[in-house]
């Protein structure tokens, strides 16, 4: 975030023009804390593009707004915590439908231009009567003019929080436009608390296409590679949504580097903010026959619990890594494997280096780089965090 | 294991008649406590398979044994713990090479007729002035007559021990023959401290052939269904020797249910020994299009930490078995997923059951059940453990 004064007073999804939102505590999560939010399009465009879990079990709300936003326009997303609206069976998809619904009549909508988000516990049906007594309580405020208003953007970036410690907001500047947004989460991280969601507004003018296609390139190198504990929630769900507010059309090239700048932000926070956390560990994969290759061995070392609590301990052991990244299905040279861990060169040809066991792994970021020693250029990364008590204890609370 | 007195007496790798073993504390673990050992094929036939790890990235004695079985004869095997000999380059190569040749020397036999394992810290060189010292004392000893000492083949159960924590030997009879053996660790489940390893004696009549598929289809079963942390070591090594000393020539399928068995019983005692473990978790996949697909499905489950941490708390969140499980890249029916603890259905039809946060999962067994709701027949399992603070701590430690 920039000291641009027009920028830290427009925080989050209302730094683009043409978007309103509000938050409130309906009633969902049993700690009281806000637990509904809606962020609304005001135009004059509404082009929409999202990117939704690969998971093949999806929530309600997944389904219900994977058709809505097939058209490329959505005038609005509605999103609740404290209930992720995931396994829920029918009576889960109506519950999603009827979100969608009870937006959209407040605002004065179709239904289907309502996209719906939900993240919490899996397996539980929504209480329908908070909820729309909640989006009825929504609509209402969304009447307001939220003209150089930050609050509400803070108060929606809280309301979407689970496990969350802090909000995440991001403001990312181009030519004459604004990518504005708010998250939370990452991945599975939560204690029985499905999904990482994002939604991010711009005032740019933007066909849906020019949307998707900037969505997807950003969410590869952000989202995708971060990678906490290997797994991806019923529920993820990332959503952008442009008002054209700004009169400005951009080239695809701005208008992909402004939403990868968001995203990059947002993921940064995400992994900082990921349970139990002591370490924030960056895995690079060099020498892959190709960059997918390379980012296949650096989700496997990322994902390796034996690696993950060595770095707990702040142990450079480098043997750890190169167990785990010789069971990655991709081509290597078995005799080449190249490791450093900041910078320090612990393992060479496979074999290790001098001083590598002294290596200073105390601070709180490590960055461990690979080189799988094919001699091909491939190359990828992952963000991960350490193993620790503290992830073990959040992750073995009971649910309920 | 029987109360059958001629059982109880001769245990382990001298459980079947001709094979001799001996152990010894060779100073390579800093501890003091034993770390040698051999076991010796007196024949008179020499017929020996052997099943190696999958990691790319294999130890010096992986690749020495891995070509002197490859004729289907050998004589003996020499062991150490405390040191991996993994990741040592040419030297390693070099060190697993002379320890072969000081125990053939010391039996009068080919160098390629003895096979090497190693197990320990990754990328340390070998101290071989204690390893072959060390190797010169077991062949002393080896001169002995152990006929009815059960002493020699405990003593070598326990010579090659990392971080288990009790011995693990096992015994299987069959029409006429026995199948004995010995075995340490699971995967790569100790601190910085690598492999499985398992050594099997028979005193049937077998080929070279007959041992390798008697082997590979007790492996899959078995130490393949055993997953702790995802991890496959440098040097996993799986050794089954042949002495034909009791004459009998069992069938293919005689000598297939005696080598299942004592491999069963090994992963049985390696799951229930492995690190930190508070619950032996069995994760069964059925109503997958193949048995390949449903053992996919099972191993993302198993080794899905958000799983693993909420089994550690007793706590039947059904949410998180799903989740995982729509991770997996295999065919299911994305609505018609079940799941049951215990035997208690929790999921149906992808949708919660009644009373499915009540079931009682205090107890240290735990039999997670999926079915994937494809309406096929594919099934598998794997055994895998909970996540606790004690993993945490054991694999934090520092390696030196």
């Amino acid at each position: 975030m920039t000291n641009d004064a027009s920028f830290t007073h427009h925080a989050g999804v209302l730094a683009a023009q043409g978007f309103r939102t509000a938050a409130c505590t309906a009633g969902i999560k049993t700690s009281g804390k806000p637990d509904l939010a809606a962020v609304v399009n005001l135009g004059p465009d509404f082009s929409c593009a999202a990117v939704f879990t690969c998971n093949q079990i999806k929530a309600a709300p997944v389904l219900v707004s994977q058709e809505s936003v097939a058209n490329g326009q959505a005038r609005a997303v509605v999103i609740n915590s404290g209930n992720a609206n995931a396994c829920t069976g029918e009576q889960g998809r109506t519950n999603a439908n009827a979100m969608a619904r009870d937006l959209a009549q407040g605002l004065g909508v179709d239904n289907s231009d309502v996209l719906v988000c939900s993240t919490g516990l899996i397996g539980e049906q929504l209480p329908m009567d908070v909820v729309s007594a909640g989006i009825h309580h929504l609509c209402a405020r969304l009447q307001d003019d939220q003209a150089g208003e930050s609050t509400a953007a803070d108060q929606a970036a809280a309301a979407i929080m689970t496990t969350d410690t802090v909000p995440k907001t991001t403001v990312a500047v181009g030519n004459g436009f604004v990518v504005g947004g708010m998250g939370k989460g990452v991945g599975m991280m939560a204690p029985s608390l499905a999904t990482m969601l994002v939604v991010l507004t711009t005032d740019a003018k933007a066909t849906p296409d020019m949307l998707q296609q900037a969505l997807d390139q950003a969410v590869a190198p952000t989202f995708n590679t971060l990678d906490i504990d290997g797994s991806t929630s019923t529920n993820d769900t990332v959503v952008l949504m442009a008002s054209g507010a700004s009169g400005i059309e951009p080239s695809q090239s701005e208008l992909n580097n402004a939403v990868l700048s968001a995203c990059d932000d947002l993921a940064n926070q995400m992994q900082a903010d990921a349970e139990g956390v002591t370490k924030r560990v960056t895995i690079r994969v060099r020498g892959a026959l190709s960059d997918a290759e390379a980012l296949e061995a650096a989700r496997v070392v990322g994902r390796d619990n034996l690696v993950k609590t060595a770095l707990f301990g702040s142990d450079p052991n480098w043997g750890r890594v190169v167990a785990a990244v010789g069971m990655a299905p991709v081509t290597m040279n078995p005799q080449g494997i190249g490791v450093a861990f900041n910078g320090h060169t612990v393992c060479e040809r496979s074999t290790g280096a001098a001083g590598a066991r002294e290596v200073d792994l105390s601070a709180p970021d490590i960055a461990v780089e690979v080189d799988l020693g094919t001699g091909s250029t491939g190359e990828a990364f992952v963000r991960t965090t350490d193993l620790s008590y503290a992830y073990v204890e959040i992750n073995s609370e009971y649910s309920t």
